[in-house]
């Protein structure tokens, strides 16, 4: 049996005995029934996933993951491609926004060359290049089906690898130039929508490139021809190595109960790989947030997620996903650190 | 001159200067422009409210302020009076929702009781009774125009003794049993919506009791009839000790320069009050989040905000603030510490 298999056989559903018992400690928790909304949905969920009614995420950390994309290519980015190494020098050196807002909720960084095309150096980085950027999509398969499998593998041994180091809520993110492409070819791909539906500006280009970009993916998608009931051949075709691995992060994630919580339209992108892989998989993830790019929703209401966060935000890194892990763990803490109405001596509502 | 006008008259407008030098600072930022959204707008907001290009917000507290209210007595609300000396005693002890977010997210809570009809005898309250709960607003004025200028004097008096210990965030939240009705009898006069609008289900209420609580506002209004344009009289007429407290912190804060994030209904009722008596200290406030109930939308529809948050949250207490607060942390942390282009050494886009 395969890595991939191996871990995709050990998801379970999610413990119903621990969500019953979360939900009715936050019956009698002094506030109104349900007066905290999403946050006491969250908590529940995180004590089935977690398989405990009290449950932890105290330990956290964020994966962000990077590679680059042959279609760049054919000019669907604003920003060069020397950008992606440059960028992943700046994650190792904690002056990108994530390192920013990860450091404002205590999440720790793990920075991951899937496949960047030129060389990251940085001793905080680790190295699993799985190529040197993937082939151009327009004209042919990104990747080998073995190398897909590669970066689903590396995405769960590098969760594993973390945690043993102490990990109960986990992140994803991304880095790429071009990579909102792969990312609305395989939206399109799953959710049947058409490329120009699922197509944004990503880091912000013109009316010129966005046309570009669009007919880039109407090819990927009518040469490859990828197969939505196999996400391991939507991967190789029309993906990216650090989607692969973090498909394969989110897979590992469930397969050892840990929430986990994705971010913008390129971790969208991987979960619905990952949920290809694994349908269980989906009681596993939180949707950080609503970018602003129009594929994203496409993917969450395909996957039937609804985003905690809605600021406007484009930029990826994992940035919406750990504002939203701060969240996740006020939602926790509100299950096991409020009082009662007995602990405190609170009268109850006069009617149900 | 009066407390009030004094206070009134020190607000300024906000600090174009330093709103530019932030806005510039924002997009030489290692991200593409604008790709932080709501973060980038909050922090530039920030900057000009602080009149520093560089903003800080690491001293944070959030006034819960508690009263009673006299319309009780028509059976508008779902819990017995006494529960509002019992959260508060709960407060002060550190079980409440309140109490738990403020904790997660670095921000002290400062209770205050306002006029609550029983004791509140905790050490930790800060007790300022106007009265033991207002009058039934049903039948004539809540309480006196004296009344209410002593719960605005009273927050500002309160706002500027937390000044003192370092304040460079305030959020503002409540408790008193019954006080959605007044909010939404405060959101109806100064939006000219219909009670019936603008009137929710508060702690959770049935059709029955809803019923009864918007012909209460119905009463209230055609009794008193509250006149709009002049915000002290309508606090008297259809207010509440604590709203009026509230209203008294927020221009205070704008006449310091201090951001002010508010809560739900309550807060915004309070906010209305405080931009009729103050039209200036809008631009100081920041809408945390977006409440289930109807009125909240509509006073801040009036007011021009949109809210950082929408979360389901209809627990008041200033429970969706304090999590907003951390994102207005996070918004001015990314401003400070995030690396420039020509810091990072990275590549700026092809095209503007």
């Amino acid at each position: 049996m395969s890595r991939i298999s191996e871990t995709v056989a050990a998801i379970r559903p999610l413990d119903a005995t621990a969500m019953q018992s979360a939900r009715e400690r936050q019956n009698v928790l002094t506030k109104p029934q349900g007066s905290l909304g999403r946050l006491e949905e969250i908590s529940i969920q995180v004590a089935g996933i977690q398989g405990r009614p009290r449950p932890d995420v105290s330990s956290k950390a964020v994966f962000v993951m990077a590679g680059d994309h042959g279609c760049v290519a054919e000019g669907v980015s604003a920003y060069p491609q020397e950008v992606t190494p440059q960028m992943v020098a700046n994650f190792a050196r904690g002056g990108a926004a994530i390192n920013v807002l990860a450091r404002h909720v205590g999440v720790r960084v793990v920075v991951v060359d899937m496949g960047v095309a030129g060389e990251c150096s940085d001793s905080q980085v680790i190295t699993r290049k799985i190529g040197r950027g993937t082939r151009n999509f327009a004209v042919g398969p990104a990747m080998s089906v073995e190398e897909a499998r590669r970066c689903v593998d590396t995405g769960i041994e590098l969760f594993e690898a973390e945690l043993a180091r102490g990990l109960d809520l986990v992140g994803t993110g991304d880095m790429g130039i071009g990579n909102t492409t792969p990312s609305a070819a395989i939206i399109a791909a799953f959710t049947g929508r058409s490329p120009a539906e699922v197509t944004g500006r990503g880091t912000g280009i013109d009316d010129k490139r966005l046309a570009t970009k669009v007919s880039v993916i109407e090819r990927a998608l009518a040469t490859n021809k990828p197969d939505p009931s196999d996400a391991l051949d939507v991967l190789a075709k029309i993906g990216g190595f650090e989607i692969g691995g973090l498909a394969g992060v989110i897979i590992a994630a469930a397969a050892h109960r840990v929430p986990v919580v994705i971010d913008g339209v390129i971790s969208s992108a991987a979960a619905l790989i990952a949920t290809g892989l694994a349908p269980r998989s989906r009681d596993y993830l939180i949707a950080g947030h609503k970018s602003v790019e129009p594929g994203h929703g496409a993917a969450l209401d395909h996957m039937r997620l609804a985003p905690v966060l809605d600021l406007g935000l484009r930029l990826g890194e994992g940035t919406g996903g750990v504002l939203a892990m701060s969240l996740v763990e006020a939602a926790v803490k509100t299950l096991n650190e409020m009082a009662t109405f007995s602990d405190a001596g609170v009268s109850e509502a006069l009617e149900g």
